[in-house]
């Protein structure tokens, strides 16, 4: 497998960094993660343009313009000929000599295999805890997932799959997913606020805007164990249904009628980009 | 000058870690630093111990006993022969196939000249500006420097050394630093929550205690604003006076008494210690 460093093409085991990158001295990077179908990537601009803004809110430099990006992932595509596949383009704060200070960024690419299922399986779903927290700029994708991998033992000590980020009696989202309700009157609400604005979650949004009333707003964790339908959303996951919330179960503890419509769409809109 | 990975002495500018590290993949990493002083470590067994609170509170396995890091730190100050230096020991979650799991950590152990003042000097201080945030899992020194780094635009916006975190009119600490104020009745106080227990504040409460009235409690801003005097704390500052804070200035905008005393007492136990 190959792996894009600073214009090298380096084999994927050998892609490594000099310790004095701010990553590891003091976690400061971002990144976006998207999905290949069919050898294709899905949704590559607002993955880039997201990348754009969690760059540039962090003050580093994108060492290549938007079309050389597409172009290195043309050719890393070209390379490792993944038909299903993560792709992670990550942007460092760079060698700091001062362990501190920003300087010019290194920029990783990575392609690794994924494993996707075809349709909608009815059974699956995940159980989810809260931890209390909310997450710094949470506009921006970085690499700060202290306490999403701190809560991991919380997570595997209640069974669970996952934790939900609450804070002041309100949810934001997941270490890696956004989080959707349908509410007692049919409504699909989703946090506007402390959340990291998902690729998944924007499409969700608009597919969602042509059969039913979508609020994007303030959710409260009482709202979420009152919903009829709650549902989680990623690259990874598409729509993932929930079926209990700290024990509580969400609905019917199944994956409701908006949920599998939704996903429906989804999977609709996933082949279409993907089949030019 | 030599550094230590994972058991081996390689040469600082060759010292790497592989792209799939916690660190890298999501800030994902504990860490300590240390003076040395006429070659000789100071408080070491302080940092050795809050090290292996960050580590054990992260689930990071130190895969050395505390006798085999002393051990370490040894050959390396023999190796690099350095009399006034900086020491880091850097735990991280070590390589993660799935970028997500804890595996077995990854060990860095790094040594950089310092230049240290021989005295207290009068004209040194520092403006602070505030900046809105509480560090999660304070009592941890992770790698998670987001926050910090990305505040230092507003702190040079404003011509200023450094950024004060407040959340809800409470002061906590600063990126790199603790935080004191003598109020107007003479007691030192400090923040007792929502910071990182440095081995310097530890040491100078201790010194205070002898002839002060110290409280480790809240401190409201306000509190910061309307005191005698203010000063942070850390390892490479040791004590150092905070002349304002957003342009307001403390106290008569110079070194006050209780800081060149504690000032005087910390360099002559930081002797002492390192004299033997």
């Amino acid at each position: 497998m190959w792996t894009f460093i600073n214009g090298d093409w380096v084999e994927a085991g050998k892609a490594s960094l000099h310790i004095s990158d701010l990553s590891v001295q003091r976690g400061y990077a971002v990144f976006d993660f998207f999905r290949t179908v069919n050898g294709q990537p899905l949704f590559l601009n607002d993955h880039l343009t997201r990348l754009q803004h969690s760059s540039s809110t962090l003050r580093l430099a994108i060492p290549y313009s938007t079309e050389q990006l597409k172009n290195i992932v043309t050719e890393l595509l070209q390379r490792n000929q993944l038909q299903t596949s993560g792709i992670r383009i990550t942007i460092t704060g760079g060698y700091a000599t001062d362990t501190y200070t920003i300087s010019t960024p290194n920029i990783i690419i990575t392609q690794s295999a994924l494993t996707m299922d075809e349709s909608f399986d009815e059974n699956k779903g995940i159980h989810l805890v809260t931890g209390e927290y909310v997450r710094e700029l949470s506009t921006v994708k970085s690499i700060n997932y202290l306490m999403g991998i701190y809560l991991q033992q919380k997570v595997k000590d209640a069974g669970a799959g996952d934790v939900l980020y609450v804070k002041d009696g309100f949810i934001s989202e997941l270490p890696r997913s956004n989080v959707f309700i349908v509410s007692q009157n049919n409504e699909l609400l989703t946090p506007n606020r402390n959340v990291l604005f998902g690729i998944t979650r924007k499409h969700i949004l608009e597919l969602a805007k042509t059969f039913l009333t979508v609020n994007e707003q303030p959710v409260s964790l009482q709202d979420v164990l009152s919903a009829k339908e709650v549902f989680v959303s990623s690259t990874t996951k598409r729509l993932l249904p929930v079926f209990s919330v700290d024990g509580k179960t969400i609905g019917s503890g199944k994956p409701g009628p908006v949920t599998k419509q939704l996903s429906g769409l989804f999977l609709s809109l996933e082949k279409a980009t993907t089949n030019k």
